[in-house]
């Protein structure tokens, strides 16, 4: 079984890493960027069978790894094979 | 308008940050883990109003700077307003 995590900071938190990207591509010329926020994307591969329990389970792992949930949100899409 | 580039490394390509985020798993007690791959999720809030446009100025972003196309794939979503 599949699962995608989406990791995005939430509204409001800074992101340098995405002003960083955002005056990048301002040096490259491309003047019509107002914004950008830079998240994770996580692919896991997972021996679970039953797409309930591989949601949950990947909820706790990004509740204790994947994501910082001070400052993050997460989702998750579970793939059926 | 926004738009949304999901960038993963190419089949193939080792992904060491994905090892690493495997084995952390592993430690937390998460034992059904086989494959962890990271990728970026970039939200780009455009001043572009055309979509097609809008999708193929994102796409020589992707080329000059967001992916590094020796190694990674991207996937351009512009979402409507």
């Amino acid at each position: 079984m599949r699962a995608r995590v989406y990791v995005t900071l939430r509204n409001g938190v800074l992101d340098p890493q995405g002003e960083a990207v955002r005056h990048a591509l301002g040096t490259l010329g491309f003047a019509g960027v107002q914004g950008v926020r830079q998240g994770k994307l996580i692919d896991l591969t997972l021996s679970a069978t039953d797409p309930k329990a591989a949601e949950a389970e990947v909820a706790q792992m990004c509740e204790k790894l994947l994501a910082n949930t001070v400052i993050e949100d997460y989702r998750i899409e579970v793939l059926a094979e």
